[in-house]
């Protein structure tokens, strides 16, 4: 019996996919082998390889000038890359401190190269994104790092900064669930284990005159030049992950591709807001509405009690990983792309019926 | 039907594993999602993460004072992360090339601190590795890094050196197919994806007293220390991997552990050496016997059109990847530990009713 799985990250994946998989699991397509024991160089795993690069670049709708890369150690080995392939001496990182992944990306940047925070969002408990006046660029600033989604505190950019200075993006916990402006981009990146298959793969796209300029003085894995002129082949890439995100992108071509998973995913996260909303403040949302997430839905009942019995109820109808994180507590239902909509159907009547009998 | 798979990596796995993981792929031991879905803070998952960690250090017979790091960007990232965590402005590292992966270690190292070429077996094409007396230390030597086996040349270590510097190695290639004695080592490392799993983890283990020592000026990607005091679990795992590396360590300790897969590599090395040998200069093995490969068995035939003849009679009989490395052409037989004894009897099989029909 499968459950409705609301963890947030690694998290549900499409059950067609998992099947897919299994098949092809043993004996990859009658070659006598697995694909897990393919080289990296065969003709089979090329393919692969390719067609899911292509994939990530139509279906996320990449500019032409953009490269995509699949890299190990996630998003989080991407907090270092960034800095130390675009901040030179000269050059500084500016950064929102949107919540708990936004403070990781400041931290860990800060050992390799000049960083600085350009808003915080810590005096108000990271309750909303910054508008665009509030951000405080400094001069020399090569980019604005932004979390597009913050997973923990249930928060994101409805709308990206256009303050002339290019943007970084870690779009680990909405990628690839609504379209982006490119144009105000010059990398964007994230881990796949939410929206795009298991752990254990970064994509990261990064525009192609950034890479005439990004810096040479590394170790070949940390240069972005490297892996973009070897498409990721430069040393042996996490193949099964990367077979997985192949499979997931195809899976959402043939459901429509980006449009529809942004809709959907409008659709699924406004009828739990509304359920939060319409409760007569039973459910309550901590976040400023114009910055919900459409991912990870946060809320709270009246006291932690209630919660506990919450997630006890939600359990017992196969409703399972629904606690917040332990940082905040409270509830939290992460609606990835993979999430059907029967499961979210499945939550709201819980919540209708959880608030009648308390 | 399944083939005999002789590519050097990633490469063939053992098919127990794979028929046990295809078992549990959609429903993960009956909790109504794959371990691919779970928090990789899960209970279900913490225990696959602990055993694999656990068996990591007990197959492969590590003392007590190392830590086990399951870490993504394969050995590629340890070629940074080793001077990155272990030199000081001070100290230097100290290297053997001794073919292809060596350079590359050297190559991506001096970017991150100075490093030196300590010993080269350029000058007579890779045939052997250094004797203790070849090494050229120079003082404030940190560490000495050696390649245990290189892959593309069919070399190794017999014996490792003890200079009195401490030995830092890669083993991808050799990886928990042989004992070595840890006292001379600070750290080995290695990706997964030849003798213990599928792409995607690479394995490292750092002696404890070392830890306190490595540099904390990186981003916590970087550091051998976060990963060791978070077991690991700093950022998300790749977690697929990990799983199918403990099954193999499983696998690897049903059948009689580490000194059980030394004697058998030994044993199929010793059948396929014994066929070149034998062979009157028909097969000759460019390698000095005394430093010759128990992993990966290069040979030459007469000429290029017998290779490519040898080559596509191995391919009628189900034996596939058997052809050298681009760079130096030729054939190799690549016997990891899943390779089964049978793979390579059909092997020396071949070559003998090769040669007699040429």
């Amino acid at each position: 019996m499968r459950k409705f799985n609301f963890s947030a990250g690694p998290c549900t994946l499409p059950v067609e996919v998992l099947h897919e998989a299994e098949q092809e699991f043993v004996d990859y397509h009658g070659a006598g082998m697995s694909l897990m024991e393919m080289s990296h160089r065969s003709a089979a795993y090329d393919e692969v390889h390719r067609g899911a690069m292509d994939r990530a670049k139509s279906v996320f709708e990449v500019p032409d000038d953009f490269e995509v890369l699949f890299l190990g150690g996630g998003a989080t080995l991407q907090f270092a890359m960034v800095p130390l392939n675009l901040l030179t001496p000269d050059t500084r990182g500016g950064y929102v401190d949107s919540g708990a992944w936004g403070k990781k990306a400041i931290a860990d940047g800060s050992h390799h190269g000049e960083v600085y925070v350009a808003w915080s969002g810590a005096g108000d408990g990271y309750v909303r994104m910054p508008r665009p006046e509030d951000v405080r660029l400094e001069p020399d600033t090569r980019y604005l790092h932004v979390t597009s989604n913050e997973t923990i505190h249930g928060i994101r950019f409805p709308e990206f900064p256009d303050l002339g200075v290019p943007l970084v993006g870690d779009m680990s916990s909405d990628y690839m669930s609504r379209a982006i402006p490119w144009e105000l981009f010059d990398v964007v990146y994230g881990g796949a284990q939410k929206n795009l298959g298991p752990a254990g793969v970064d994509i990261t796209f990064v525009r192609r005159s950034v890479l005439e300029h990004t810096n040479r003085e590394l170790a070949s894995y940390l240069r972005y030049d490297v892996h973009a002129s070897s498409a990721s082949l430069h040393n042996t890439p996490p193949v099964f992950a990367i077979y997985m995100v192949g499979k997931v992108l195809t899976w959402m071509e043939q459901r429509g591709g980006l449009g529809a998973f942004e809709a959907e995913s409008a659709k699924k996260a406004a009828m739990l807001y509304e359920a939060i909303d319409g409760s007569d403040g039973f459910y309550r949302s901590p976040v400023d509405p114009a910055y919900r997430s459409h991912m990870n839905i946060v809320f709270r009942l009246p006291d932690e009690a209630l919660e506990k019995q919450f997630l006890a109820a939600a359990a017992a109808r196969d409703m399972v990983n629904l606690k917040g994180h332990r940082s905040v507590g409270g509830v939290r239902a992460s609606i990835y792309n993979a999430m059907p909509l029967a499961g979210v159907e499945a939550l709201v009547e819980l919540m209708g019926e959880f608030r009648a009998d308390a």
